[in-house]
């Protein structure tokens, strides 16, 4: 791969400077292991600055184990998740919540990502049948798998459906900071304030090294919540340098203005490619990925120059991600670059 | 806590500045997310030098998941894991072996941490018998949770016995680099060479920021490995900065140096402490760790200005762990301190 | 319910004398307990006459237990099994194969309870990638959970797609006999002949007081399942009543018998609701199961007088299960009701 | 094996006539499937007559199920269940509270199979550590593995432990009424009166076909044991004829009976052995089992003609279990043989 950045996947982006500064600010002398330290202590109270007086938060390596243990702590054994077929909890996990929880997923096409209430209510079925599994929890993914966004209203509305039938909302917001930036809201009320119960808010796709929190507002799942983290290997011994990560993006805003660029970039790419003849842009780009389909031969001349992954090999659908690191001269150079593979120039 | 650094455990240390320079080294340009980058090859490759051709490495975030990965490796639903009662799998994780691996652990008492093939035997028991677990892997740790090594020896003979029954011999090598330091062996000779077929081998306990290292000698283990970490929530997307982590550890002997110095300072710290009255080395300090007796007024004294963890309240043992990053004056004032606390000046 | 007889399930039924009667005559002096006693063998025996010489089987409780086990045999914990949404499995063993197994399964709608090969095709996908599950069983229901029958054809066709593919081919045989009457076929030929790996093959539903079987026709599941039935918690004690049933069932073809006569009255029923304006036959009728839609009100008129299940509140979908011991009185009766319900005599 | 009845498990005897007579007599028309009919709400108030009406019952098929699923109802994933070393649980049920449960035993030597609460007390350790599992449950045999049998005092002290800590008392009572014949008092005074929380309840060793009950007396694991019982796969389709055994049971003392007769058999046998030379009774003998060590080319001599087990090889003790259905000339004979082979008559 011959592009130095590329449109694959926030993940492959760098790490801000601001975060290996604040990493190296910490090491200095002994810290107590396992986040009994003060950094920690500093951090746990940052968020509960964010996420109000609610929050409990407990800081993880990564984004599927920020989903598979709010999973763990809110479900029992026979109880299931509601999400959209095309969740990263469904196909992206590797089968973690079956193996590792052991609860089934009950599926919804959804539409560019996002599930309707009507979707979660249909799946709420025998219900105090002991042939089959129990909801509890709803998944939704903000910003979207495919680069879309809930707005307010709809989150309000999943909570409403939720709680009405008993159910929690779980938020995959491995890209939340997307979706806060996209609708000029803040973390809280796009959060706890919407009515949501349990949260896995990502810091790795947002130029983190590798930190992600499971945030939790009901006080059920956080019970014992610590030995879940233990048991399923997550709790970092040198727990101040994972602390020290998200205090840097909580920090004069750091994670809006990473997110709020990427969404930027975003926007300009599909702006330019709209314009390119045989490029048609697939979804809303509400945040930082633009979906697109065009042909193959030119997919495939694109990705000798620029990682990026096809979605969908039946429909020619790729995703182009845009990263808190991704310029201007990047986007200007990648769509000069789909104008050519097209002949379009 | 008033002690800049204590001797509370070796993951209280810091992170060598060598590992943050590499961390900062490749943090340029993007790199394709879960471990399909350069760098990971690069230190995929560099295992393969120090650990010899059969290796096969998998960076996960810490112990606790190497350990847990390898026993999911290795193990049919209904098989059992032998290791000594003061092992860290039997103690120190949750139960994370039973919870997420489904084993049972078969367990040995052992002398000063370390296991004998006899015992080993003895707990191979009711072999076909569909009511009793199948004993599967021998585990041992080295150095150990007590502080002791085995001699090359004592791993032949334990990977012997374990071969000889058709087991296999894991090693939990939170602390394998203070083993070899101690042996005056290399990590290779330690291991495959001495029967070794599973490892975990540490970083963090060693300088790392948080990486650890399964390395399988055996190929079965290592057949869909990628599956089982990435599902088991292990497997990292920045992975550049991990493999960057055990690129810096492997360089110039950086593990040689830091476990060699942390063992120097345990011993030094022992030799103080021995001729100190009302204090008693229990157990042969062998690696960076020292364990001692003192009455119980002496430990609440110590611990008003350094961190350290009394092992065992009945007995008033305690722990002395150094590390890396310990200094010369670290363990002077430490000593001083200790005989000032017995009224021994 | 007033009806003495219903239509609700086959395991609503009555224990065939026959099978009653080898339980007392069994009953004679001590009997090695789990298995190892001359019953058992003779009953293994008498399966490999009927199945071939490839079958290895092991007695369980129940059908639920017989699919979870063949899964639990069959599967990494990676990997997953491809089925009909309908399926047993996924819908009402209340998510025991991902709660007690681990796998995720992936579905298809299937027509009539039938799974096509070119739907197994298209659900096996992304193969090699570490971050989805990896399809290792195609499993079908046989007679389906919607009463109709793969033929030798579809069966063939099915276990060709999965081997062609490296996966295994399981039947729920919960209703097993009633397919092998409904087409003629012996068991072996619809099984083992046709291509089948795992079996799990029905006697409760036909005739039996409780007992299934794993049939195994693989090795590899085979080896080591002794642990896994005794550990998933289905090893009988008194092995030697489980065994006795399934003599009986194997014994005179009382499985042909009872399925046939299943079968013919379901047919029979079939046959006289067409006839009746407001009821019509929704599937094909090739077992013991006759599927209808009627009008609401009919419905709970009738279920006043005869227990059956509504399969579909939205459809007003019913189903009607005939059963060993439904007498064509039993039919004739029910005709009548429905003729007297819906106003149409 | 040429003895008609043997001494190697009360497993291995016979069904009870009256047994049999009650499945038969259940054998009429049509029952709604999966314990939702007549016949097992007859015996769920015919348990809440014996147990006291806060015994909620759930029927299972056997007692590693009732055993297992008492833990999966009462613990968190990161709980522990505190047992004798020798408990069924912890060596005989193939790793099934680990792989099922996924909980960790930590178990104690106890005395003649009986637990002490000071060695209950010990295992309490660690509470509040993240690191380490916490104790929820503490399980005793009644009688236990080796024929001994808990007095009411010794029931109410480790419920007192237990309850005291925060943790449920769970009875494994495979073999509970041959304990009740011994002590002469009833089910309910030697479990909910004595502060038992949980009881597995059995049926099978006890002149059953194949029925076990779990017994639960605490509100919250009843909550949803429903849908554990299904998933487990112990969910009966004809429930009726686990409930008429029970039911058979439960008339006129026909568990009483049972096992009053195997207690007094056995004391017959151990006052016979404790005259023969070179025999030694090795336990107390208060249930249905004798323990003894007699020369290993004696043991040999016997099984040729009797069954029975080698409990420990090392020091040649043997167990000989009597049943409900053990005779007199059972015992006559063997006692004789027992003088024969050592050489004593």
């Amino acid at each position: 791969m011959s592009s130095h950045r590329g449109f694959a996947s926030d993940n492959n982006a760098t790490v801000h400077p601001a975060v290996l500064e604040a990493i190296a600010r910490v090491n200095v002398g002994h810290a107590t292991g396992y986040g009994h330290d003060a950094y920690t202590r500093g951090v746990e109270e940052r968020f509960a600055t964010v996420f109000g007086p609610r929050a409990r938060v407990f800081l993880v390596f990564n984004g599927t184990a920020a989903n598979v243990l709010c999973l763990r702590a809110a479900c029992r054994r026979f109880q299931a998740v509601i999400c959209t077929d095309a969740a990263h909890l469904n196909v992206d996990e590797c089968g973690a919540p079956e193996a590792i929880v052991g609860v089934k997923l009950l599926t919804a096409p959804g539409v560019d990502g996002k599930l309707a209430p009507e979707e979660v209510d249909a799946l709420i079925t025998r219900v105090g049948d002991e042939h089959a599994v129990q909801p509890r929890v709803v998944s939704i993914s903000q910003s979207t798998e495919l680069g879309t966004v809930y707005s307010l209203e709809e989150t309000r509305a999943l909570a409403h459906t939720a709680h009405e039938r008993g159910l929690l909302l779980h938020v995959d917001g491995a890209r939340l900071s997307n979706a806060a930036a996209a609708l000029g809201q803040t973390l809280r009320a796009l959060t706890v304030d919407a009515g949501v119960d349990l949260l896995s808010f990502g810091g790795t796709k947002n130029g983190l090294l590798g930190a992600d929190a499971v945030v939790l507002f009901e006080p059920a799942p956080a019970d014992g919540f610590e030995y879940l983290r233990k048991q399923s290997m997550q709790l970092a011994s040198k727990m101040r340098f994972l602390a020290a990560q998200f205090d840097a993006l909580l920090s004069d805003e750091l994670w809006l203005r990473c997110a709020s660029h990427a969404n930027a970039m975003a926007a300009r790419l599909a702006d330019a490619v709209r314009t390119v003849p045989g490029v048609t842009v697939t979804r809303p780009v509400q945040a930082n990925a633009v979906f697109a389909t065009l042909a193959p031969r030119v997919t495939r001349a694109l990705q000798e120059r620029f990682a990026f992954y096809v979605w969908d090999e039946r429909t020619s659908e790729v995703r182009w991600m845009c990263s808190w690191d991704t310029t201007e001269e990047d986007v200007e150079a990648f769509v000069a670059a789909v104008r050519a593979a097209v002949g379009a120039n």
